[in-house]
């Protein structure tokens, strides 16, 4: 199977949303009226981001899914997105599977693949993610205000423990394993969320590194600190069996892979996230609030602040 | 250094052209009135595309100037850039040198870097590239006509050879090599002829893989097929002393990383192309035509047709 027989089997699907998808020297996307680009790129790197075994199409669905994240924390409209791939041969059996798990999830969130790029080398996933938003409505880092609540959604720390699990650091059960295995392996990005949130978030975030180290993030480009409330961090039925131990602390304040988002909102709105986190399936959780200064301190519920070994993942650290 | 000092100190440049550039979750660029968005991306790979001890100063300028020459095929103006590395340590040293020649050639552009990811892995770096153009004046594959001309620009098979020399299987003078090497460590992208062909080539590609499979881009694009004079073929004073051998000849016809262009322009308009031609440091060459059927057949001076082993670079052939 030649280079461009791959792309055609695997990665050549209508795009009617773009004047022109895969097949030539670059696509070419009209945006919207009104709407300015969001644009984002991530790189899942085998040994890395995952395992070598990782199953295919898993891996598919989660190479989009943590890019969608990216796009749900600025509040945009996914659109179109690119995929380079490096890969050590043409494993055609590999690539129907992980082409089928990215398109699943790029089909249930409008998103066409108009271009990328195929070659021989370590195996290595690159997508650059296109959005769409009004300029005045997307979610930045820097807006969180002194008084502002802080809210994330759905349950911290499930991909960590599942990863730490695998890793021999806690043994799960079986179906400790199996409920906590989907964060891991297939994330859900709060794209529809992140949506909901545009002129009503002060900042957002999705926490890709651990939730202290993105609200750090959030802290550092608005210049404020926040208190954090231990006790009303959201954490699934399995995750508080390991809350008393330092592991379970580690994983929900400092585990990677959650793509939750964190935002702040003005205390006025409180009731309208109220209202947005009313959707089925859908949890938020107000967890602290802005305060001026820098740092964020963490309290447990006797009001005592909590120290982390490490609070985030960091590739070069 | 942290992953976030390590794109602080490397990758943080002023983009007075684009609303947000890095470090929220995503960019956000606002496309001219009236133009569209013409997108690119593609992967180098340790190995593959590069050795492992190359001059990181030239691998940052190779690594954008592959990608400008797609935005260069299209006649899209180039604008912003995200970049995802994988590196197997931060290495400051190393990084400087990399960002220094990516950055020197993104300014002779006006390209703005707006994003990316750093992370650990093999050494892979991924660029998706963005450009300006109006939609009926980008350069697409799909509008040669039987009649047509076909031309390139520059001189073809320069980086083919100098990559030859450094595998041992041509040996060159050190003046030789010399003259040859800037073509595969400093590819100039034809980003400037681009625009200028804009409205009057009927199609165009770059040529990365050599010129026979990229002008079958084109023909397959097309619906048509080609003759070509490989006595007008452009060749170097250095490639010319090779021409009479196998390995000239593959590399004029088939040798990778050229990245001149490759275009085609109606009968009528040979004397506009001449005049954009004139360009100081530009050569154009009109190598043959474009005609009904399929297939491209090159022709020696007795009119013979030329046959090659191998039609172009393949990853996974």
């Amino acid at each position: 199977m030649s280079e461009f027989d791959l792309i055609r089997r695997h990665f050549t699907r209508p795009t009617p949303g773009a004047l022109l998808g895969v097949g030539d020297d670059a696509a070419l996307l009209r945006v919207s009226e009104g709407q300015v680009l969001a644009v984002s790129s991530d790189m899942l790197v085998c040994g890395t981001h995952f395992f070598a075994d990782a199953d295919p199409r898993m891996l598919g669905h989660k190479t989009l899914a943590v890019n969608l994240s990216d796009l749900a924390a600025m509040g945009a409209t996914p659109r179109w997105a690119t995929l380079a791939i490096s890969m050590p041969a043409a494993d055609d059996v590999w690539l129907a599977e992980f082409s089928a798990g990215f398109f699943a999830l790029a089909e249930a969130h409008g998103v066409e693949l108009v271009g990328g790029d195929t070659t021989r080398g370590p195996l290595n996933l690159c997508v650059t993610i296109f959005g769409e938003v009004a300029a005045d409505q997307a979610l930045r880092r820097s807006g969180a205000q002194p008084g502002d609540e802080i809210w994330v959604s759905g349950c911290l720390g499930d991909a960590a423990l599942a990863l730490a699990h695998l890793q021999g650091r806690v043994i799960l059960t079986e179906d400790e394993f199996a409920a906590c295995s989907p964060s891991l392996h297939q994330p859900k990005p709060r794209v529809a969320l992140g949506m909901a949130l545009r002129g009503l978030a002060s900042s957002a975030i999705d926490i890709s590194d651990g939730l202290l180290a993105d609200l750090d993030h959030i802290l550092g480009a608005s210049g404020v600190g926040a208190e954090l409330d231990f006790s009303s961090l959201p954490a699934s039925a399995t995750m508080r069996r390991f809350l008393e131990r330092p592991v379970g602390v580690q994983c929900v304040l400092a585990g990677g892979d959650d793509y939750e988002l964190c935002f702040t909102v003005a205390p006025a709105l409180h009731d309208d996230v109220l209202r947005i986190g009313e959707q089925p399936g859908r949890l938020l959780s107000c967890i602290g609030h802005i305060v001026a200064g820098r740092g964020c301190i963490v309290r447990d519920e006797a009001g005592r602040p909590i120290t982390l070994q490490n609070d985030g993942y960091d590739h070069f650290r």
